[in-house]
């Protein structure tokens, strides 16, 4: 029972909403009629970390160092690997991979990997998420390795999601915020996008798969399905982002 | 901001439904109009802890030395002081004391406290909790070191909480289990408890103010209330149990 299982590391704070949905959905994946058979999860929420997407901006000091800290702590409490509940702070991957010899799985790579397997042939993909993830081109560069192409937001439109994604931050997830969502991914689906990759782990705290006209690829779930793959053995982690 | 707030070291997974209702409301009742205002919580959501009440009955393997394991994890990932979100594994406090030289907050302590300022002059209070809780007399000995009496379950209605505890930890939350809970309450009730102490994290989960007559202190939203106002520094951590 417990001596197969992995222990997970979890990254998380950033924000807090985001990591209590990762959790909830954690448990409500896990098949279990007793304590018992739930996963040792060993969460570090800590919402100090400094802003990412200001980071990448240039405009604040990098999270890197303490997401780092982060890892080692988790390493040492006894994590068999990591996963981090937010996307941009994928920015500062390699700083905390270099913290650790433990195997760090990437919601990036994850949530490629799950649009493929679930849309085999798609050519296309608009993809939501915060400044910091799209000025580093996470989801980009993934995709472009699988020939798969990807329609982000630009100009007014991006601006519009970095103030949506500090409204649900504050606490906001009313009607007019989930349609002012839906709205940014209608966009790029009338530009061409024929899957929607929710790219930030706010972004399912307020837009469903029932809101869109075609599939919704929702990062949180990606990394909540594959979190429990691979801590059940039921799936081996690999290192290729 | 950061400096002056305590990192709170959660031991939880005793059990996961528990420590995820306790983490939502902790996010709930922290002011925050940005990530970096929340809390920064160490979870160590360990669902493997052998269980307790059978530990105490003899029936099974103490939680002790892992909890105070868990403890020293903790401690060594940053955490300032610690809570524990489970009534009956507070049997095993002393060993976690043991292991760490960072305050324990008690669950027990607090709730205890919270009833006397929220009810000054209650005489009897009942206590729904499990077994291991009730058989260690952890809420008996801190009401009565006050000089309040309890009435707690017996017989029947005993093995009967416990039933629904494990209905509740497999995932039931339904209207048949919640009016047996809310009958479990009150029969205490009709013997002269003039509040109810929910005693066992698993009760909130399915026992709400609005279903007694009577008042409801709601172990876990103390143990919540406690922890912010210790981590913000607004309340300091006393050592008396």
């Amino acid at each position: 029972m417990s001596s197969e299982q992995k222990t997970v590391g979890v990254l998380g704070g950033l924000g807090p909403e985001a990591t209590l949905d990762f959790f909830a959905k954690v448990l409500q994946k896990t098949p279990a009629k007793a304590d018992q058979e739930h996963l040792h999860l060993l969460i570090n929420n800590n919402p100090k970390v400094p802003n990412r997407n200001e980071a990448v901006a240039g405009l604040g000091p990098s999270p890197g160092p303490i997401l780092a800290e982060m890892a080692k702590a988790l390493k040492q409490a006894g994590a068999d690997f990591l996963v981090m509940v937010c996307n941009a702070a994928h920015a500062f991957q390699a700083e905390i991979e270099a913290a650790v010899d433990i195997p760090f799985v990437s919601i990036i790579s994850e949530t490629r990997d799950a649009t493929l397997r679930q849309l085999p042939g798609v050519k296309t993909v608009g993809v939501l998420a915060s400044s910091g993830c799209l000025n580093t081109g996470l989801y980009q560069n993934a995709f472009a390795k699988k020939g798969i192409s990807t329609i982000i937001p630009t100009g007014r439109a991006r601006d519009e999601f970095m103030e949506l994604l500090y409204r649900i931050k504050a606490g906001d997830k009313g009607t007019e915020l989930r349609l002012s969502m839906r709205a940014l991914a209608m966009q790029l689906i009338q530009q061409g996008a024929e899957a929607i990759i929710a790219g930030c782990t706010e972004v399912p705290l307020v837009l469903f798969d029932e809101d869109l006209p075609c599939p919704l690829i929702n990062s949180t779930d990606v990394l909540v399905e594959s979190t429990i793959a691979y801590a059940q053995g039921r799936r081996k982690i690999e290192s290729e982002p």
